[in-house]
């Protein structure tokens, strides 16, 4: 039996993120605790939030240095006093210019994720950067292969022939955890450590100060073996999602945003539900349940005060368009109590792409956070 | 051998939405002739474009009446002079004074998707407004089953118990035919033909009035046959996409928009490159290529002009992140040419998702045009 409140009753009206700041604060919390503990630097990767306000809350918690997807993003968090970021991806030689006016406000550090861009670099700024070498360690997406010690060559040659280039170290993401449930992760750590400490031992004697900052949030979550790593910068634990709970990375209860959908239509004789909560709020981004079903969220029913319990068994989110979302129910009675101008919440299968979607985050007392991608209300 | 522009040269330094105005204009009047051919009321479907400008242009084509997808938007366009728009989206519950609001400006047509949603709306609205009763023909998302006629029965008695309720017919949106290729659809379209006609067959002694309004882009735009149909609401034509260009649909230049995303990273040894064009521009929507591939975008060469070419042969844009977009080669030659700070155009898999998350459309000479989720520039 679904107990969930009614719209009128919270004054929703439409699709709207709520953010859980205790369970966010108690991440970024425990991540900094874990990286303290460690001896590890700790810069965050903020993409997942986009969000000025929630970038103070990790400031709190000691937090100086950041990590973004992109230029816009970094002068965006420039602006709110952030004076250490990396551009943790691949140099865009269109935005020369502005990437070197953000380098004289800011500690500005970029990436090359290949020998032609470090040139590309080389060639185009004048302005004092420091540059981390992007390597890919079996991830498959940027980055120069981290046994091409070749390309690596050439890389750092072009990088050192430019006195205003600084060469900080590698840098990669090791993305394909993304894709490893918890009791693999172990085993996929120790790979990158291996490959990442191969590098280091190569350049080292030619660099002795280099860094390397590797570190995404299933491995920063999951491992305790950062052996010859000197930064990790996980984003998605500040709010976790559905595809990290699949993987056992997180509990449900950790996952920190949950899309505020109202139920629109209950179809209790083919088991299926609709609700005002489609593509448009929360991407099309999925993952698969412990049935192997492909699911876009998982539901949950939402109480007065705006808080919401655990995922309703039973239910799925099975499908999306553009601003619907459908829920199909394993049997009739998992439909019981839930009807139409109701509110469920449902934790994304991604959060930073519904972050990015929904465009600013609803607190339970009525504040309203704003975010670089800020919408008008849908 | 790739031949495109470099961004330095068009000036475009981050990923734009670009709008090819003659290829939107001529699919916006060929269907607006062919409705006028069959006699059929043309009421597009304006969630794909969101755009008043765009608005304009198919006012300029004769259109009086539009549907959007939520109350939004409906208040978006009223907002333009627009003054007969129905809210193809079930009824929600928690929007009734907005809805009344509304329905006193303009003639404000909504859904009903079921029993309860029926009674739900008589309940919480005084205000006069006209309403469909949503019919599910097969596409299994929201609406009374087409031969469920008790329940057809219970939302009609409940309608016409309100007098401030106009009932005004049925509506359907066979959407199942997005996933039907060209030579399926006119069998498809036969059969919602048919189930329509035995709706009409039932109600029409008693509701001699009654419209039935159907047509999705992927009939609307292939079919001849609309018997029995009295409106049309297809939205997706005037842009198209790949995936109704995968289905063939349309053509690859009949596509009017395109992602422009700059090269920032080539790997000629593991025929792959990188696009900044992701899931926050492009949407994690996808098609399947001739060959069985999963593909999120075609790519395309663009000319100094702000125009692009054909797509381009034996390359795919197989994987997206947040920011990354990924290219993989069928051949290592198919990437001759191809350089960092080049631009690329991506013709979307969904062109519906994508306007929406970029949140406006450049034009070749430099021209912006706004849309109701118009966010800061990414």
């Amino acid at each position: 039996m679904i107990t969930t409140v009614d719209a009128r009753e919270l004054g929703i009206d439409r699709p709207v993120l709520m953010l859980d700041k205790q369970r966010c604060l108690r991440n970024i919390r425990r991540m900094a605790d874990k990286a303290s503990k460690q001896g590890l630097s700790l810069r965050p990767h903020f993409k997942t939030h986009q969000s000025l306000e929630l970038g103070r809350w990790f400031r709190d918690c000691g937090c100086e240095r950041i990590t973004v997807s992109s230029l816009p993003m970094a002068e965006y968090f420039a602006g709110d006093g952030w004076s250490d970021i990396t551009v943790a991806f691949p140099y865009n030689l269109g935005q020369a210019s502005q990437v070197a006016a953000l380098a004289r406000r800011i500690d500005l550090k970029l990436l090359v994720s290949s020998p032609v861009g470090a040139a590309d670099l080389a060639a185009s700024i004048t302005t004092g950067v420091e540059v981390f070498i992007e390597l890919d360690v079996g991830h498959g997406r940027t980055g120069i292969a981290w046994d091409d010690y070749a390309g690596q060559q050439r890389a750092l040659d072009t990088l050192a022939a430019k006195p205003s280039i600084t060469f900080l170290g590698f840098l990669t993401h090791a993305g394909h955890s993304y894709r490893y449930s918890v009791g693999q992760l172990p085993g996929l750590n120790s790979e990158v450590l291996a490959r990442l400490a191969t590098v280091r031992q190569r350049w080292q004697p030619q660099w002795p100060q280099l860094l390397i900052s590797s570190g995404d949030t299933p491995c920063s979550t999951v491992c305790d073996d950062f052996a010859g790593i000197d930064e990790i910068r996980p984003g998605n634990y500040a709010f976790f999602d559905m595809q990290q709970a699949s993987h056992e990375v997180c509990k449900p209860s950790d996952i920190a945003v949950a899309l505020i959908a109202p139920v629109v239509a209950v179809y209790p004789q083919r088991q299926a539900a609709a609700i005002w909560g489609g593509a448009v709020h929360l991407s099309k981004d999925l993952y698969s349940d412990s049935e192997g079903h492909t699911v876009y969220g998982a539901l949950c029913p939402l109480a007065a005060d705006g808080s919401w319990g655990e995922p309703l068994k039973d239910l799925r989110l099975s499908a999306l368009s553009q601003e619907h979302g459908m829920i199909s129910a394993d049997k009739p009675e998992a439909l019981d109590g839930l009807r139409e101008g109701q509110l469920l919440a449902v934790l994304p299968a991604h959060s930073c792409l519904t972050a990015d979607l929904m465009g600013s985050y609803c607190l339970p007392d009525g504040t309203w956070l704003d975010m670089l991608t800020s919408t008008k209300p849908r």
